[in-house]
């Protein structure tokens, strides 16, 4: 085995001591508060101090500038803004940045931000990270802690990613909020988040704007209940928030939104021609087995099969890539070189 | 003021006493497991008697035939089995159901079961009914008398139904249930439900085909959150019954869809175009200010002003349609002649 570089000999699991975060919203707030429930020292910045006397309550340490957020040398520095609000940030944090803090985000996209990144030259201390959690609330108001409860976080890199950094946001991960992992790069993880949210996003919206512009409508939400309520609940989320987050994976968005009104224009046919409906209904079968299979596993968390990935000092990239594709989620790191894996349903 | 015809003298709030149920599956059981909870006496037949045991513990009265539930007089007769079934049902309670028995169902299109009430003769006992409650769950097992917390129901009329037929029903679903209820001309009901209902259904399941059929379903699967457990939620119900439910909406249901999908190819248009989305995502407002205002009403219910609605003998039903068409729910029946309402959010 080669040895793994960029890393300190052991351990590695407690390498993210201090914790700075950009922004103190929904999940800014959220990540703060679990961090500082779980024993680290987190600082937040945020462009007003609105939240920072509730924050301060909560145990987070806040300061006046981004530039003294990152001077004050943070283990890991955490962007938690709206995506329109990166490049500028960004931009301020390249001068100032240490370079022993490792740089990470939670933006909903990580091909364009990987792009922001580099352009201000802070790529060899960058992991993308996105943590599969949110809700259709804003604001440090509505953060809460358990938001990040069994939370599954995307870390993507690349070639250029180092893995001592990436083990040190693993770390805030795993020990600092008690979360899994899987490892991806960023364009499986804009279209795989494309297809599980920001599409639906797009399809929620326009579900709420055909009641909204329905004749019915009045009588329809009347009678509107649990399917309804629940396939429009992120229409709710602030639109501003949505359309950044869609605009900035256009192309993978824009193909799905095709492929699914392909889908239903034929379904309509279907009833139209008065054709038999079974083959639709039975084309998501796949996917309610999938999804019995993972209701099952969540009664009997017990009875998960851990597994050790034994990581390689070349060769860990493709390793940890190669354990999502196969559905496996990373729950911890023994030591740097010993990951550990637990598998999800397969299909 | 013209009299009521075909109403006892008063009170009307205790007519149906006596319930029978055909079908004690998710919804049938939960309906009699709630009317058993608030003091009716229900009988319920099923076509297998593999929930009778359970059904009896939970203080339900079974027979072992649909002749014998008919015979046994009940005030009010519920319908609660799947669409498919009723036909078969139809014809064997046209023979035997009393005249003073008041003939209802739960079926989530109404337009069709009216047809096959006249098709056997029993238009002059039947109020139509759609309790707007439900999960992706199935069979005697999944029922819970709590799947009618506030739930609303939706009466369906024609011009020959009789009030006092109509003011059973309502006396079962306002003081048997404790819900409440809006009275709706089957047209309004079925394109309304294809709006907010079925297909919404159709939508979740193509989105759970899309994923299945998808080459990144696994680590898409795997980073599914909230957003996507919610929209496809519904793509869980037992299929034969979604597509049960859909297949007798066709029309209403076909066009929502090339609708819907009409509206998805345009915005997927303006991602490729690189067009402002905010109109779009500015067309679902009056939804969000909708939700906004509903659920501000949730938290404070006892501002909630009650209206008087005086019925006119003649004019009940047109009086009724239009309460409901102002977005007003009937929360009780103080006599036969007054109603009372409350409004909902207005857009």
């Amino acid at each position: 085995m080669h040895p793994l570089p960029g890393t300190a000999a052991s351990p590695i699991l407690t390498s993210a001591h201090k914790i700075g975060i950009v922004g103190l919203g929904l999940i800014g707030g959220s990540l703060a508060r679990r961090l500082v429930g779980r024993g680290r020292f987190v600082v937040g910045w945020n462009h007003t101090t609105a939240p920072y006397a509730a924050a301060q309550r909560a145990g987070i340490h806040t300061v006046d500038s981004l530039e003294e957020l990152a001077q004050g040398k943070p283990d890991v520095l955490v962007l938690a803004t709206p995506l329109k609000a990166m490049p500028e940030m960004l931009e301020r944090l390249a001068p100032v940045l240490p370079k022993a803090s490792t740089l990470t985000d939670v933006g909903s996209v990580k091909g364009p931000v990987r792009e922001q990144v580099a352009a201000v030259g802070l790529s060899d201390r960058y992991v993308g990270g996105h943590p599969m959690t949110g809700n259709e609330h804003s604001g440090f108001a509505a953060s809460d802690p358990n938001l990040f409860d069994s939370a599954l976080w995307a870390l993507c890199v690349d070639e250029s990613t180092d893995y001592g950094r990436f083990l040190t946001v693993a770390d805030m991960v795993i020990q600092g909020l008690g979360d899994q992992l899987i490892c991806l790069d960023d364009g499986t993880h804009d279209r795989s988040a494309a297809l599980i949210s920001h599409m639906p996003h797009v399809v929620s919206t326009a579900l709420a704007a055909l009641l909204a512009g329905h004749p019915d409508r009045q009588v329809a939400a009347a009678l509107a209940a649990g399917s309804w309520r629940d396939m429009t609940r992120v229409a709710l989320t602030d639109p501003e928030r949505t359309r950044a987050m869609v605009e900035e994976d256009r192309p993978n968005v824009a193909a799905l939104l095709r492929e699914l009104a392909s889908r239903l224009d034929g379904v309509a046919a279907e009833m139209e021609s008065g054709a038999d409906l079974g083959p639709f209904f039975d084309s998501a079968q796949p996917f309610r087995d999938y999804r019995a299979c993972q209701m099952e596993a969540k009664r009997t968390p017990d009875h998960e099969l851990e597994e050790e990935l034994i990581l390689d000092g070349h060769g860990w990239r493709e390793q940890l890539l190669d354990s999502a594709r196969r559905g496996r989620r990373i729950v911890r790191f023994d030591s740097v070189h010993r990951a550990i894996e637990v598998s999800g349903p397969n299909w």
